[in-house]
């Protein structure tokens, strides 16, 4: 496998139109990446947790993760964030879509190694998930720390692609559909489900203030 | 770029435990697959809406979509489905998870080429993401299916991946947090927006019917 390709990236035509603060934007609206890689001739995603922490965008997993040796070998690798935000109904089938947000990115990442940098960024992961977390939870311990890999990959690379909208019209249809426009989609949090020791514990506040605000 | 590699797939491990039902209901669930291709030193993630019909995974996009050209050459790509069910907080941030369920497929595509068969099959697609459809709008018309390329996937090399209920237990751990438990998520149909020639225009009744079975 080639290391280190030229990032021949093919995405220049919607390069500009959206900022590093789109970026960001879409990045924190979301909390699960696809990552693309190629191993042994095959091209694999695998989907996992993420979080953008200033200029980076971190992973983890088992050190002896394959994704993770690879990283370790240098090879770049593509990670790729959609959010849907609605189908679209147009009077032709043709012209059905989906309004989206989505970023990606070709990176090598750079792992983190130092321990007392691992815990920092892990438990900021944690924050971005739910905020207050991170001081709630038992912070990992040393041995821990060596189970887990850690990358992170600036995002200066990435650029994002949206929809937005209301279907395109197709002027001079004859056909028209009984209904057009578009049903949005959102990821909603449901109700905590506690676990058989916190069956009766009350939820903590910043559980509780996070659901609130996402509604 | 090597044709036709072996398909030495590394998800033996989960393989078995769950079996076509759980692959086909996984599949229903979802309606966007992320695909993982590599192209001229790179790997790509592209996400697009699919719909499993019968044994097949169709995707489609304009026939010069780059994707579509690297299927028409017999490349093998990967199709990744994730359906994030929850977010696991355990008493330890080492053993915060996720609940998901996910199907990875990897296959060359057989490019669905008859007119008639492409338009059966894009109108079954749409009657996937919302039933009913596929009647009431205008269907494709030749010069439509001309420009659009459809590939199908047989769902027999497809495997799943599931993770469901409450975080592992840390016995003996002497840190307990707040609160241990699952945060379920789901994905919910927000209020429809009509198009401005719909303003006035009732929902028709499938529609309403499809966001009800879905809350």
């Amino acid at each position: 496998m080639s290391k280190s390709p030229k990032l021949q990236v093919k995405r220049h035509a919607e390069r500009g139109k959206y900022g590093r603060d789109d970026i960001i934007s879409i990045l924190d609206d979301g909390y699960l990446v696809h990552i693309g890689f190629f191993e042994d001739g095959l091209p694999y995603v695998m989907p996992t947790l993420y979080a953008r922490i200033g200029e980076m965008v971190y992973i983890h997993a088992a050190t002896g993760n394959r994704l993770m040796g690879l990283l370790r070998n240098g090879e770049t690798v593509c990670l790729e964030v959609t959010l849907a935000d609605g189908i679209v109904l147009a009077d032709s089938l043709f012209s059905h879509s989906m309004n989206y947000r989505s970023v990606m990115l070709f990176g090598q990442g750079q792992e983190v190694k130092g321990l007392d940098e691992k815990s920092e960024i892990l438990i900021a992961f944690s924050e971005k998930l739910v905020p207050g977390r991170g001081q709630d939870a038992r912070v990992p311990s040393k041995a821990e720390l060596k189970q887990t890999g850690l990358f992170g990959f600036n995002i200066d690379t990435a650029s994002a692609k949206v929809r937005t909208g209301p279907p395109s019209t197709d002027e001079g249809e004859s056909y028209q559909s009984s209904w057009t426009g578009v049903i949005p989609l959102k990821e909603q949090w449901g109700t905590p489900i506690p676990s058989e020791r916190c069956s009766n514990a009350p939820l903590p506040k910043y559980i509780h203030e996070h659901l609130e605000k996402s509604k």
